[in-house]
C-alpha cells in the first residue's frame, strides 16, 4: 500500500475539491488519481514571512487531507529570489535574506507546520537547487514562453500599469520562475490561495511548454484578518498559531460579527460539532454571535495549544472583559525609584516597563484612553505614581502588578 | 600622440555631429574629449545579417572620420543571443546561430569593413564573453533597472502591444544585455541608427545605475532602400557592398527620383565635386536627376570596386538600357537535346539553364513578359526552340548566349 489509500480516485476527488475555490481541472486530476501512484502537491512558501497564522490553516488542513490519502506533499521554499530580494530597492515588500536567514525560517516553518501536518512525510525543497545552476540562456528560453501582454492581465500588474505605479521587469520573471519550481519539482498538483491563481495557471502553461504534463490547481478561500482586510503579519492583523493561548483566545473574539460565518467555515474541523450547532442557531436567529465567537476561541486555542491551555484563555478573558476583573495571573515587576526621587511619570513609566515602545507612545496610548493604574483611567501622561504596589492596564488584555521601591539613599 | 589627433575638443564635436541625427550630449561629449585619451566608440552588429550593404556606409564613413581622430573603434558582434536566436519560434527574425557561423560571420564583417575603416585598429568583441559568465541573479538584477512601462513606451513595442501582436518577455531582456554591453566593453560613445535610438539612451540608463558614466549617443540617418523603405537584406531592397558592379550600378540607376537627393546626402564623399554639381542643379531645375544618379553610381562602383569596375558598370548599363542592345559580355552556354527530341519549350529552357529557378518561376516570368529570345519577347512558355544559337534575356539585366545542339542518337 505505500500510505496510498483505499479510496476510489472518484472518492478522492471529493476530498481534493471540499471547500476549494477552484479546480482545474476534475478530468485531469481523475485521470491522474486513476494511475494510483502518490500525487507531488506542491505548495509554494514565502521564506522572508516564516510565521504561519490561523489563515494558512486552510491550505495546511487540506494538505493534510491529500497526505492522509497518501499523496506526497511538498513545501517549495522560494530562497533563490528572496535572498535577491527586490534589487531594484524601491520596494519593502521584498528584503533580501541571507542563506542563514533562510535555513532558520525553514526550519520554523517545519515546526510550525508539524502541528498540522505528519512532519515526517513532508518533503521540504528550496529552489536555489536548481536556480543557481541556471544559465542566463536557460532563463531567456524560460521568458519565452509568456507575452507581456499576458502577464499585464494579472490582476495585480495591470492595475500598478494603469494607475503608473512602477513595474520592475525583474517582477516578470519571479512567476516565470515559480512556474519553473513544478517543472523541477514533477508538480502534479499546486495548492495556493486564491490570490496566487494566476501563477498557478502559469505553471500549468510552462511545464506543458517544456513537455511535462500540466499541475493540477487547487485554490483555497482566503481568511480575512481580524479587521476584514487579507490577512498577514505585516498587515498586523493576523493571529500567529504560536502566539500564546489568551492572544489567540482575545483577538478571535475581537473579530467583528460580519466576519464570523466566514470564519467558523474556513476554520472548523469534523468534529467540532458544539460549533456548527451554534453557527446554525445564529443563522437561524435562534442564537447569539458571542456565544458561537467563544466558541470557535476556544476550538482553536485547543487545536493549536491542548485542552487546558483553552480552558485556561477561556476564564482569563471571562474574569477580565466580562466580569472586568483583572485576570489570575498576572506578570509583576517592581521598579526602583533612583535616589532623591519621589515619584515618576506615568509616560515614563509605561516605557520602563515596556508596556510602551517610547515616550511618544506611551503619550498616545494615554491620550486615547487606554491606560488604566488600579481601575482608574489615567488622563495625563505627566501624573506621578509614588511608591507602593499598583496594578497597571494597557488596552483591554495587557496587565502588569507593579512594586514601586523608594531609592536608597547613597 | 598615440594616434590621438591635434584637433581641439570643439574641432571634433564638429566632426561628430556633421550629418548625425542627434547626440546626446554635446556638453558631455565635449567633457570626455577634453580628458585627451581616445574614446572607445561602440557600433552593435547582429550576426545574423553579415552582409553589409550600402546603408550600412552612413555609419561606417563616420566610424572612420573618428578613427581618424584616434578614437578606439568597437565591433560588438551579438553573437550571445543570436546562439540562442529566437526561442519562442514565433518569429523568423532572430534565426539560432551556431557557434561556428557566428565566427564565420564576424571574420566577413571584418574584411566588408576593411574596404571603409583601418581593419588593424578595429576591436572586434562578441558578447558571449561576459553574457556566458552571467548568473540568472545578475540578469534579474540588471532587469531590475528598468520598467516595463518604459519599455513598452519604445516605439515597436508599444504598436505591437496596441496591435496584439505578442511580445515575448525575453523579448524586453535584450535591450538590457544590449545595454549591458556598454558597460562591459566601458563604451564611451555609441553610434547607431535612428531606429536604435531607445537602446542606445538604455544604455545610458543602465552604465549610471552600474555606476559607469553615461555613453555619449549618436544616431545617424537610415537610408532608405531602393524602394523608399528601410534598406535591409531580408527586404530585398539593399544594395550588398560585395555586389558586382553591374548590379550596384544598376540598381542605383533604379532608385525612384524622389529618395535621390536623400541618397546623395547621406553617400556623397569629400572628392566627389561633380556629384555634388549636379545635385545642386537638379536642386534649382537646371540639371536632370538621370545624369545625377549616373555620378552617384559611379563614383559608389568606383568605391566599392575601383575606377576600372565602374566605367565597366556604366558602359554595360548604357549598351544594355539606353542603347537597348545586350552588353559587350554576355556569358554562354551550350544545350544539347535528348536524342529524338526537335526542340525545347521556353520554360524547360529558362530552367535547365538556370534563369528561372523552377517551372512555375519560368512560367511566371513570361506572363510577365519578362522573358526575350532573340530581342522578341516571349508571350507563351510552351513555344520551342529548336537548334541554333539564341540570345536568351531575362529582365532588364540578364542576358545567356544559347547555343542548342540537336542530340546525337544512340
Amino acid at each position: 500500500m505505500n500510505g496510498v489509500t483505499r479510496a476510489t480516485p472518484e472518492q478522492q476527488l471529493e476530498v481534493f475539491r471540499a471547500g476549494s475555490v477552484d479546480l482545474v481541472s476534475d478530468a485531469e486530476l481523475l485521470a491522474k488519481l486513476r494511475d494510483g501512484r502518490p500525487l507531488r502537491v506542491k505548495l509554494g512558501c514565502d521564506p522572508s514571512a516564516p510565521d504561519i497564522h490561523v489563515g494558512h490553516l486552510v491550505p495546511l488542513d487540506k494538505l493534510r487531507q491529500l497526505q492522509a490519502l497518501g499523496h506526497q506533499v511538498i513545501f517549495l521554499i522560494g530562497d533563490f529570489t528572496a535572498m535577491i530580494g527586490d534589487p531594484s530597492g524601491q520596494s519593502r515588500v521584498r528584503p533580501s535574506l541571507s542563506r542563514e536567514e533562510v535555513a532558520r525560517n525553514a526550519e520554523t516553518y517545519r515546526e510550525q507546520v508539524g502541528t498540522v501536518l505528519d512532519e515526517s512525510r513532508i518533503e521540504i525543497r528550496f529552489n536555489s537547487e536548481w536556480m543557481d545552476r541556471m544559465s542566463v540562456s536557460d532563463l531567456i528560453r524560460l521568458a519565452s514562453h509568456h507575452s507581456v501582454a499576458r502577464m499585464l492581465e494579472r490582476d495585480e500588474f495591470r492595475k500598478r500599469y494603469r494607475s503608473g505605479v512602477t513595474i520592475g521587469i525583474h517582477e516578470f520573471l519571479y512567476p516565470l520562475i515559480q512556474a519553473y519550481d513544478s517543472i523541477a519539482l514533477e508538480a502534479d498538483v499546486e495548492l495556493g490561495g486564491t490570490d496566487q491563481t494566476y501563477n498557478l495557471l502559469l505553471g500549468r502553461e510552462i511545464q506543458r511548454a517544456y513537455g511535462q504534463p500540466p499541475q493540477t490547481v487547487l485554490t483555497m478561500p482566503l481568511l480575512e484578518g481580524v479587521d476584514g482586510i487579507k490577512m498577514s503579519k505585516s498587515g498586523g492583523n493576523a493571529i500567529g498559531i504560536r502566539e500564546p493561548a489568551t492572544e489567540i483566545y482575545g483577538k478571535t473574539m475581537s473579530i467583528p460579527d460580519r466576519l464570523l460565518a466566514h470564519w467558523v467555515t474556513l476554520l472548523v474541523q469534523p468534529d467540532w460539532n458544539e460549533v456548527r450547532e451554534l453557527q446554525a442557531g445564529v443563522e437561524s436567529g435562534s442564537g447569539n454571535p458571542r456565544d458561537l465567537k467563544a466558541a470557535l476561541a476556544r476550538r482553536l486555542v485547543e487545536r493549536l495549544h491542548g485542552p487546558r491551555a483553552a480552558a485556561e484563555a477561556e476564564s482569563h478573558f471571562d474574569r477580565v472583559f466580562r466580569q472586568k476583573r483583572p485576570p489570575d495571573q498576572v506578570p509583576s515587576q517592581t521598579l526602583r525609584l533612583e535616589a532623591g526621587r519621589g515619584g515618576v511619570s506615568v509616560a515614563e513609566l509605561l516605557t520602563r516597563t515596556g508596556m510602551a515602545a517610547s515616550r511618544a507612545a506611551a503619550k498616545r496610548l494615554v491620550g486615547q484612553g487606554g491606560v488604566r493604574i488600579d481601575e482608574r483611567r489615567i488622563e495625563d501622561p505627566a501624573s506621578e505614581l509614588g511608591p507602593g504596589e499598583h496594578l497597571l492596564q494597557v488596552g483591554r488584555r495587557r496587565f502588569l502588578r507593579l512594586s514601586i521601591e523608594a531609592g536608597s539613599p547613597r
